[in-house]
């Protein structure tokens, strides 16, 4: 059955140089408008769930074109606030082969999100309306105001009966001037301590978390093993999940997800596929998850249903997963096929 | 020598989303004609022949848009009717990887091809013209007066001596309303009584044709090789010819090609190889082995010349091979080069 | 006070030749999404509305593609219904000078709109909850089934208390083979039974309704100022509103707006200015018309407005206003202005 | 009734910037491929007849290009010969207001065309098959070998009954290095000796020809009136046509055509219109003229429509005219005319 | 005979929709860099002087792309510091008619320009390397370091005998938040202190420079013959020249320019034209006039050249003068042409 | 320490068609300038140090448009003559798979760098400005009085003590009708001669310079081992280096660098990669193989550097290297990345 969803946000726009020129070769870009909640959202709606965006846009022409690009992709914008002056920007090169792609981040700190004025968002009444609502690391490295507004919705989420999803991604070039890991830590801890359903894998257990492995294991899947555990046992989580990517040789990426609920793991197929655009893609095993989670799948359908939506967002141009629940249905059924007609 | 050939058929215009986006993501589109007809005779005025399209076009400015691009091929329009209102159309979005391209199409019933009037094409004038004329299966499915126009046609041929080719090709999407196969196969037959030189494989033996295997053979080949001549014989074909195709893993395509002619069987190599374009590749095979047949070329050398036709198609954008005879040999004498200056 | 409205209607695929080239001379085409509903509902919502069409998308690549669409307009997709098979399509080459915009459409009859089944459509419900009801007379042309709806439809609306809104535009080469006006009057006088404020001129009068100047006036504003108030009284009006068009020798366009309330013509001024994209211009003096009435401005505001309105859709790409009400104004006040930062 | 044409003449590449930038600006350009002949030829075959480009293309890459380019505009490529190594190539940048467009020109003297060697072309044959030809000046400006085979083909066509039509286009920069008006004049003269209808006016008799005013008279009408009948009688032509034209103050371009025939001026009316694309235009109104001459129209109504032809062809993309008879027939009859559906 | 000089201003990222569409409806943008600085270095570079920038850049992708475009506008970016994180960007969506062109800013506060440290610039030995270096009042409006920065390099420029050359521009968005007039012009008035060549109208001298006519005129012409010969008694200034701009009702722009030297008016005629790219072509007129300063010409002729230059930088795309001194002595020249071969 | 270099080439201009398409299929070409000499500059200047091109341009648009285009690759113009009326120029088609890439030349002959008439360089002026100046075989191709040009200037960098590079790369179409190797041999010999630094492998050694194997190897890696220290002997140089490089079956390149210095061998490990774009790519290794001699690297980090940046020119769109000295050190030190942030 559809619920009701939302994830709390920055949009920002994306500035994309097509083919594989260089920014200093080229002379046009493709834009669109992304973020990790603008993605989560945008898939969640695909599935079929009623998706809002709770976040902030200027009101001029560059907040009018985030709202229709997020309205196109099925979000409903009617409780984006507007107000501010800027949005975020980041611009994307496409590498090729050995040569990575690049990404270069314009100043988010003044943006429209990030300069929102304390209580202008009215959680509580927001928090009442919503099933789920999601919540990501990154978005905790803005500043003290973007940090109090997210525990105060994720708490009003939380008192009111709805699900906590929280991404520990953490992007170190964005604490780096704030103090990093140790600086960053109570802010993740803060928000586990109110989630219920969070994406992390034994790196961000290590790093993020400052845990240890008690048995001194090194591999991977050892540790993720050893730490997920832990990790759900001392923040009291319901469920975790998350990947584990490779690059192979030929370019080609391979991918296993896993969830940790119930006290059990259980693991994709190792998926292994060719990447058009990688961009977003690990927004879409999260939604893939959460779909799951709120039809109630059993865990070894939802992280298989995850992983195959994660692997499809890898096909599809721009940071948003574009596939629906039949798609991602499709491709877990089905190998390589033939155009279809 | 240069031969005089023609095809029956309708023009479709196909609609691209350029790139790899979906049409819900886009906003632009690469247009251009193609058909199965269209696509044999562009390939055979390519290889030297003269190649009219026997066709019906709008006499409006999309008429006159798909005019100029057949002519842009090398086709010769001047046999072209013009007159009703519509064209058939299809909209073509790229996969990628895991993704498959899909095909969109738009309502052809209406086209100025398949609302011809009876009696409207000068086809016993036409048929004393052509050393060969070409007809495909998909063009049985459209209804009752194309099917009718398409066996005066061939009947017209076959009386004053030219070559009658019919690919045996079946699209059950466009047969699903009027009955399928059962519907379907006594127009196939009559075609069959009437051609020459005939492309289908096993599949369309068994399904189209409704023939079985007496030996109970369950493997491609076999099934091949056992029903082919079969149908050869029931029919009284001089030549039958076709191809078997895969998709490998790592998204290449390998192909290869048999020609069954006097009682005997002859096969290309099997050729792996990466694919740009998909559609048409199909007719890039076809039109190889009627340029073998027409320029009497050992069967050994038809089956290679048309498979490295096939796997050239794959390599040019668009439904339409643009190979010439010398391309089609290089590709045949060389493996991998560099540049070309 | 936002209203809550929607229109009834077609959406259909606007495919454009860039820059000015024939069909014939390129191989690009930009899309979009349109329709006089489409029109209307996204400037009314553009102007602070809530707004929703009541139409038909098939369920394929094209339909997602025209939902999307139109809810980046900001249009509510959530009453459009889903099947059938194909969106209608017209094909636009921009004109230049001397040389005139041509515009070709595909077979409209086919597609999911035009082949809905009795019924589908919960005319009832919807009619509860929309304070206004747009109708266009184009979608009259089209077939038996389509105008029962639209007057099951218009009935529902009137009988619930809500505004029925018709726009008298007739469209020649849509009812040629049914008959013409003769064939095409009852439904036009159905509708207009049923409405409250209609969009027509003198034209429309003489030609679609049949009526006759008993003062034998042969002058346009003449004729306007007798057969308007005429028709008002037969149809029981309360509001008809419609433009005069000129084109200037040098390429310019002349538009002046009137509308006819409580018995009382406002005439907007003549507003002189150069064109950049014609089609879908009608609609938006329409809609800034429909806006003053659910507004309650005075008549002439409402025609000011409304003229304005129109003007400015002459300025953007594509069929659809893109003015909010604040651009609208500065319109109405302001001359050329330089650039604006 | 349709007649069979040709003409002799080089095909160039046209590299066009899109929109208005330089070439040190862009990075793009859009190719086509044209010539006084291409665009002749092509326009008559708009018209209904059947018309040959008498020319040489390389035999590769561009030559394939330039072939089918000229089969799209409806030209018979079949007696095009293929040899030699280069096409001759212009860069065109679009001007705006005060800034006029510019042309460069790449290297033509060793292209395909001017390098054919003598006798490489069957002219006897051709003129044999040939209602009438077209040669247009500009060609005389090559080299000795063009100018003999232009000779040498005009004479085949004279002696063998056909129409001789020749331009008296004069491109001063072509022929500085080889001196200029007295060098050109002999090769001028020996064209018009073999000329049925010529192309030129007033400006062209005094400097190409070396004519002048017995009058003293200085008005360009006057003098046109003076100096054609006299050139007319020294040559024995049976036509002469022309236009003169002027750039208004507001960018529009003003045309006016004359006729001479039968000792007798036709003018049509001074057309005013907007300019999309200057180049190639002269070639519409010459076609028109042709087009009279071979169909056997009053001469009134043949400048008019060479005029309208000539209109029309500024306001299509390229520098190939495209309009059509009847659209021609529309343009001379009706002024500014809204979108047509 | 050429000459030496620099801009001390900031680079910015110009976003520019292609053709008419808005942000909301397009998804590409055309971009290059510019600002006022860039603009009147590259177009002196065009007239033959060799110019340096100063100004500061990011290390990365943004600021490779920034110097690469700069250099190939002419500009010697060897002096151009590399550091800090950020590019201050614009976008801009054209307008049409009646729809006015709008520019959106992004955050330019923390761009590397705006937050060099103090010191950073060898501003010193640079200033002894220039003969002229212009400065830009909308630079003032930054902050206080980058008031400083400018301050100290026009002092250096004047102690060491160079030119100092002020562009009164005065952006009032860009004081908003600070104090506006009152704010602002201390500011300006130390930079005339220092200024040699100063660019200002009568509206600047009333707003900025807060002066009042003694006279009590009205008129712009007579308070610009009065104000300006005042202003530059009181700051000491060798030249003053500015522009009056108007808008005609056809969407031409009318220009006139003048300057003032020696104690003496002279203006340019009246030029009307209509317009491409407005943005920048002020600072054309800038170039222009510093040319002639640099050159030695006489009054008339420099300001006969500035407003020639003005007008051209209309006609081209970007905000940049594309022109050469040739071409300006051109359209100075002659009036509309025909295509330049 | 960055030195100061030049290179002595033509510069061509590079027409390509976007993405897969034909000539023939397409109508819109990508220009970029490139050449040996081009390629090799910008590299070396994206390594740090100042590099001009001697070369000269026509004086028209073209010319300015390639000489901005050199500035942006951070060439330093100012020593560039502008002269003659044309540029060279190639067309290239982008290949797929089994068919390879093509590229149509224009003509050269006529081009502004090979019509530069004797004397009109400074070569003894800039010869002393010179830490090193690159020269290339295709260039001794061009006519006798480029080949002076070349030995001219080559001499008088070796009297003054500069370093002289040469490329040994033949193009056999270039010669063919001026008699083949052996008639290019003794102008490779005196180019020899004169070099310090040379670019060739094996197969150079026995067609270029006719050499022969003493021991009768044919092993490639055999041969360039007995071949290379005997030319290095014979004509005194001081560092020679190549590379071998084989296409893979599945379209990837592999490449390994070898530097043959001091009498004694080093190799680059294999690289194996995709390729973007292959032209220019030889001219990257070269680049990197001066860096290493420009900064006395060690010759294992010599061709270390000058394989990476090899493999990395394939990953970027255009003939000219875009990798700072910073990238391929990344290149050398890492294996595939994912995203850079």
């Amino acid at each position: 059955m559809p619920k009701t969803v939302a994830a709390f946000g920055e949009v920002m726009m994306r500035l994309q140089v097509p083919g594989h020129e260089l920014l200093a070769q080229s002379d046009t870009l493709k834009y669109s408008f992304s973020g990790t909640g603008v993605n989560v959202i945008s898939a969640l709606s695909q599935f079929g769930h009623k998706g809002y965006l709770i976040s902030r846009l200027p009101d001029n022409p560059l907040g009018d074109a985030a709202a229709a690009y997020l309205r196109k992709l099925g979000i409903d914008t009617s409780k984006i606030l507007r107000g501010g002056s800027y949005l975020g920007m980041y611009f994307l090169e496409n590498g090729f082969g050995i040569r990575p792609s690049r990404v270069t981040y314009s100043n988010r700190q003044e943006s429209s999100f990030n300069t929102a004025p304390d209580g202008v968002y009215p959680f509580e009444q927001t928090a009442g309306e919503m099933d789920a609502v999601h919540f990501c690391g990154i978005t905790l490295a803005m500043n003290d105001g973007v940090r109090r507004s997210m525990k105060e919705f994720a708490g009003q989420v939380k008192t009111q009966g709805g699900l906590v999803i929280f991404d520990c991604n953490y992007r170190p070039g964005l604490w780096g001037a704030s103090g990093g890991y140790a600086f960053a830590r109570p802010h993740y801890e803060a928000m586990l301590q109110l989630a219920d359903v969070v994406f992390m894998n034994e790196q961000d257990a290590l790093h993020v978390l400052g845990m240890t492995s008690a048995s001194g294991k090194e591999q991977r899947q050892e540790l993720l093993e050893e730490l997920i555990p832990a990790a759900a046992e001392r923040y009291g989580l319901r469920t975790v999940a998350g990947t584990h990517r490779n690059l192979l040789e030929d370019g080609r990426h391979s991918l296993r997800g896993y969830i940790y609920r119930d006290g059990r793991f259980s693991y994709s197929d190792v998926l292994v596929f060719p990447v058009h655009d990688r961009i977003g893609a690990g927004d879409a095993f999260a939604s893939g998850i959460i779909h799951g989670e709120l039809e109630g799948f059993a865990p070894e359908r939802t992280v298989a249903f995850a992983a195959a939506a994660g692997m499809l967002a890898h096909t599809v141009t721009g940071d948003t997963p574009m596939a629906s629940e039949a798609e991602v249905l499709r491709a877990m059924a089905q190998g390589l096929r033939d155009v279809e007609r």
